[in-house]
């Protein structure tokens, strides 16, 4: 049975054919319309233009069903470049990738502290030259730019509305600013649902699969793709698990509510934590001058290498996410989660086995259906890498994306 | 910005367009091709199906754009009747609706406690039969039978996991046996599932918006519609929000979850708090012998007229469920969250109230958007009116709605 029930026809149909081309290529005219339902022409007419766009290709193999030989279609994976930067709290990172989502360049910068929001702007559009100058792609085999971030954002007006170190951020339309700059499409949106969308892309999962990702960097949030959608809801801010309540009355949190699990289980949480540990950041060898990000990764291989007291820390934070994966699938009834995000790098295998433990024990369906727990391959660029297929989607497949500030 | 980016055609279509012709109409085929992206003769088409069909039928009114007059399309309301079975702890709701959601008939029937499953079965059809001969219904437009009930539901297999009173049902292919006795399609689904269709298909809710409904009897449950449909995700069992843990390492529950929301603000609690509170049940005259259901009612009327002790116990509860409702605000990022079932029926007021405010609060997305909350218009009945509203979109718009058992 269909997870959801309706489905709707119209621009989502190029979308549509494109990932199921995608996902199920090579695949014969005669298949689409068996699995979209479109008709034959429909199928025709969309096929023919993806064809002229250069996005899809005939592959030349043929399958007999007796009658008429049939051509299979495939993406054609050089059709288009996708650009995705990714805004962490003390690095850009910049990933290049084909529209299979193979990862084809990529670099890192550091982010000065308290920069000011023009330079930054100004230096993720350097960035940008970098990579794709270097790589010498031509400007019109660029789809466009993603960049993505933690924290509320405004998809539909291209903004982030409270990024950490960069608030100022808030009052400028960053898409059109860099889009005007760079002359290529520019969207902004969420690093958990980039990630999302570039796990689901990336991992060719099949759209019947209901397929969350949990997303950890200095925040935590989530995203689920359904139907092969990313689900955004009403303002593109669905999948907040960091603001789910975790300790009844617990801390204020930033986002208004109380007890968020992201301030108790977030690396930068933890990083305070081991450096309040007496002796223990002496011990770890953790500098007063290291990001939270760095002594949180420290932390975590300690743990790892059986350290007791990183362990107890780090196993206190799993069993939050733990229980937030528990209520990720009991809200969502997932059949996959993915583990995605800088802050599992080092920690994810600690991460993916409690998880794995909660949801096999507490996990609602867990009669029904397991829920298949997983680590990403890149957890640290799974962002980037997401920015860069949200770009790549929306360009092969208009209406599949979130509307991008085109260059004057 | 769609909140959800792909669409998908197919089977759906026809669904798709008898939910636009019922949440849009009157509407013209043209403007159905425009709102659909469908093609003209693929509108034409399914049009003259569902007029052929009797589902949809032409209003003679006509809207003259200079071309061409168009004629508008409306649902033809007594096309079909659906049949919905509450089955509560206690007792069994019928209810029969038109294609517009409009109630035409209601019967409710005490559930003699201990009754054996098989006497469960024929009651349930002795019900059906009762209202549909007393409506004088034609057999043949009676769209089919739905039995909502709640805990785990197999909706693929016509299943009950773990009805209270009733687990014994577990074992029963409920659907074919019904399907067989009555000569109907029935299909089971969850309480919460059913009201969350029944409330957005009734109040005639754009497709647009990000619909959820919290649903409260014995137990605590959710549903959410997206474009139009409801998410039912890999089993079935979305929206278990009662399960979704409120205290850290709580109260061990059925489902293997710890501190489920449910265990400690469902009705069936509060009315063994009431209980157990030195003179309450005393002074609110619940009877030993009343069951929960009625003594939560007791308690709730108590706390609206001003007494101290109920009113404190409400409110603990009504506490809960707005955490409860951030989470789902949270994760689904909702604009519009409708509260349903029994459980508000006479304490609506008190949780409706607690809810608004913990949302204008606390959730993520407040200052980018409010979520209104509203009161079901009839709070006992919503889950019966939407297991009538899912055997309608099943027969009005095939693979709209779950897999029937169909008679032999």
């Amino acid at each position: 049975m269909a997870r959801r029930e309706s489905a709707a026809a119209g621009p989502g149909s190029r979308a549509l054919i494109v990932d199921l081309i995608r996902s199920a290529g090579p695949i014969s005219r005669a298949e689409l319309v068996t699995a979209t339902g479109l008709t034959q022409p429909t199928i025709s007419i969309i096929v023919r233009r993806l064809i002229d766009d250069g996005v899809v290709r005939e592959t030349g193999a043929t399958v007999s069903t007796g009658g008429k030989p049939r051509i299979l279609l495939v993406i054609n994976s050089h059709a288009a470049y996708g650009v995705g930067i990714h805004v962490a709290a003390d690095a850009f990172t910049c990933v290049v990738t084909d529209t299979r989502g193979g990862t084809v360049g990529r670099q890192l910068v550091a982010r000065p502290a308290g920069e000011k929001p023009d330079a930054a702007v100004d230096r993720l559009a350097a960035l940008y030259r970098d990579v794709t100058g270097g790589l010498g792609l031509l400007p019109q085999s660029v789809a466009g730019l993603a960049v993505v971030g933690p924290g509320p954002v405004d998809v539909a007006q291209g903004r982030f509305l409270a990024l950490p170190g960069l608030e100022d951020w808030a009052g400028i339309d960053l898409g059109a600013a860099l889009a005007e700059q760079l002359g290529v499409p520019v969207l902004i949106d969420s690093d958990a649902a980039a990630a999302t969308v570039g796990e689901f892309w990336g991992r060719q999962v099949s759209r019947e699969r209901t397929f969350g990702c949990l997303y950890m960097n200095s925040a935590i949030g989530s995203g689920v793709v359904l139907d092969g959608a990313l689900h955004r809801g009403a303002g593109s801010n669905a999948g907040k698990i960091g603001h789910v309540a975790v300790v009844r009355d617990g801390r204020p949190c930033h986002c208004g509510n109380r007890g968020c699990l992201e301030e108790y289980a977030a690396p930068r949480v933890l990083a305070e934590q081991a450096r309040s540990t007496p002796g223990l950041a002496a011990r770890l060898d953790i500098r007063p001058e290291d990001p939270a990000a760095r002594a949180f990764d420290i932390l975590a291989r300690a743990a790892i290498y059986g350290d007791v007291q990183a362990h107890a820390l780090l196993d206190a934070s799993a069993r939050l996410l733990a229980e937030g994966a528990v209520t990720l699938a009991n809200l969502w009834d997932l059949d996959t989660l993915v583990l995605a995000g800088p802050g599992f790098a080092v920690a994810g295998s600690i991460y993916v086995t409690q998880i794995r433990h909660h949801l096999a024990e507490r996990a609602y369906s867990r009669q029904i259906h397991a829920v298949q727990v997983d680590l990403s391959s890149n957890p640290r660029d799974a962002a980037a890498i997401g920015g860069a297929a949200l770009v790549l989607q929306g360009a092969v497949a208009p209406g599949h994306g979130p509307k991008v500030a085109a260059p004057e």
